[in-house]
């Protein structure tokens, strides 16, 4: 007997015949004598349903309120599927986030989790219910509602599942496994068996929408097995943990692109200590990512700093930056839209300096250019223009997975 | 300045334009200086959505999962206020039942409740915030959460008028106050400038759909001044409370009629001590409410016993009572569906033993038969045909206000 913790993202549950299909997965895993902690999303389009009745009334509502009004989604879920779930004969509890004690910091709409009470989970265990608990939110040291940010319940899943010390914690989606690559653009990209954290985690924040970034984090730290998979074709996914001795040593577990991204080059910079500092300092303040950074020294003994963030901030740091143009000393702020990031992660690339190498072969061979390059332990990023995303996410899939 | 508690129904709540309507009323009564708390039901059609959605999935779901989903609506309905009085730059936070420390008994779906606890309450008013609460819910010893039931949220305005012993407890709703009887019906009925928490509570009981018969028992028991008034109107509605010495004496306040009863008749009773115990704690056990009872000897020295429910409970009842049909002894059970219950309520008829005798006077100048009558302290009930149920409002009415 094991105790299992699952989730479902707000597609699995979009509608009563989806509810009962899930129902089914989770009273099967039950049957089997498993202890079952289920995680559900809002409904379908619930969250964008109510964002547009808020913003009818406020276009910049309190975050708080938001909270409040967002964390009705995944409550709604957690009714119907109980109810799904005790029409089929099984024991069955809903918990919100509050009710699970899944106490988070003050940041409401982006909130971290800091600690799970496990008193009221652990008696509904007891009584033999499955226990269906609130994805995305939680509730903060002055009682008040928060969640988590898009894409929160997979957080929420790999939280619970790391304080009950669960053997399995599956994150069931609309696709049924990790790939190479995004098969939608590349066709030849195939579904990987197994992936460790750190590629997990790579591919996630490279735009690879399969796992939020936060939960493979978390479920590295403790040490959770993962297991991504459908929950609308019946076929085993990709696990995603430590890596085993006798894991099959692939050199690249997968290609990916963002193209959600803008880049921004601030150029005369003063050739002086602290210029760095001061620009991400700021950027940070105001709770802006930063992902690659790229500087340079100019013929003229100033020089230029590029860096890309998230294109849905990129109007704040522009004003941000603006503002403080005469503190950071920078001559002219250049922002370019039309970037794409192409990413390819391995945990073997580490010892072997020729994935750089085939990289940029494969992407000469396809003519393209390349804008900036970064790299870290398992993963090399390039920036280029985003009308070659695809062509370039081909070629370099060619390259290592042909 | 003063401790006022707003309450506003579904209707008024219902789109953006009403939320701000409702905003500019709730910030008005603020800008005079006011602490004000406000109690919301959900938006127009939510609960009735919710319900459907959970009937798709399961005809008969639990209770307790029932409260889950449902209390979403008001959730949702405090939040968007909130967002709306933000943005008309008042101070403002919304709390759940659970937030708001509304503890109740465990009757899900029906809970009543036992406490408040006022500390975030209190500390909210210090902050000098503006308090949108949720009407109709409340959490249990349990930490669920419990629904006090349809028309529940007049029964949370009125016990947080209570628990925070407030000045004013005003009641918003889509009529402009109580009248003598229902305007669509009685086209010469009139709005009360006052009405003692005795008459509301018939009149209430009686199928005036104006307040919730709870809020009103809880009001005469705290001696909160209640208010019913319209929010799209903008005028004084009707004052509820206490009997003013100076009060106008008026002998009739209102006529009601209630249509949707039935009316069962058990025939041939055992003469004996016991059997009214016997059926009425039968019915009781299963929470059927009962409403005027007869008993009446026959010639043959059995005895037969009728007696109205709400046409709502009528399967269920009859189904207990064939099932008990041995162990009451009746010979024959007659239900009968076409019938009205007209009520001429007034506090001054205790005194006054010529309102029954000028009521039964008007329904035989109509030529209007009466089947069954029952009297208390303050009213007058007769069951008449359902067809003559208007034209004996009007007989009345025109009787008593002509």
């Amino acid at each position: 007997m094991a105790l299992v913790v699952q989730k479902f993202g707000g597609s699995s549950v979009a509608d009563a015949e989806r509810v009962f299909n899930v129902a089914k997965i989770i009273t099967d895993c039950y049957s089997l004598g498993n202890d079952v902690i289920v995680v559900l999303s809002a409904q379908g389009k619930t969250t964008d349903g109510l964002i547009s009745k808020a913003h009818e009334i406020n276009p910049n509502p309190s975050r708080r309120e938001m909270d409040v009004l967002l964390s009705t989604g995944e409550q709604i879920s957690v009714a119907l599927m109980a109810m799904a779930i005790e029409r089929l004969g099984f024991p069955v509890v809903s918990l919100t986030g509050w009710q699970a004690d899944i106490r988070t910091d003050s940041h409401y709409s982006d909130a971290r989790i800091k600690k799970i009470g496990l008193e009221r989970l652990r008696s509904e265990l007891d009584r033999k219910n499955i226990v269906i608990v609130t994805g995305f939110q939680g509730v903060n040291k002055y009682e008040d509602i928060t969640t988590l940010g898009r894409g929160g319940s997979d957080t929420t899943a790999v939280a619970l599942a790391a304080a009950l010390k669960a053997d399995l914690c599956q994150i069931y989606t609309d696709v049924d496994g990790v790939y190479t690559a995004d098969p939608r653009i590349v066709p030849k990209a195939r579904k990987l068996d197994q992936i460790t954290y750190g590629e997990m985690l790579e591919l996630s924040s490279m735009g690879a929408k399969v796992l939020h970034n936060r939960s493979v984090e978390i479920a590295k730290v403790y040490n959770i097995k993962l297991e991504v998979l459908s929950s609308f074709t019946n076929t085993p996914g990709t696990l995603v943990k430590e890596a085993a001795r006798n894991m099959e040593k692939t050199l690249v577990s997968g290609v990916a692109k963002d193209d959600n991204i803008s880049r921004f080059a601030l150029t005369h910079l003063k050739n002086e200590p602290g210029i760095a500092y001061k620009i991400f300092s700021l950027l940070a303040k105001h709770n802006i990512t930063i992902d690659i950074i790229i500087q340079s020294i100019g013929r003229d003994d100033t020089k230029d700093i590029s860096f890309t963030i998230p294109k849905l901030l990129r109007d704040q740091a522009a004003a941000i930056l603006e503002e403080a143009k005469d503190a950071i000393g920078y001559e002219t702020m250049d922002i370019d839209d039309t970037v794409s990031k192409i990413s390819v992660v391995g945990a073997g690339m580490a010892n072997n300096p020729g994935v750089a190498a085939q990289t940029f072969q494969a992407l000469y061979e396809a003519d393209i250019n390349i804008n900036m390059i970064s790299t870290s332990e398992i993963k090399i990023s390039v920036l280029i223009d985003k009308k070659d995303a695809d062509k370039a996410l081909n070629a370099i899939h060619d390259k290592f997975f042909a």
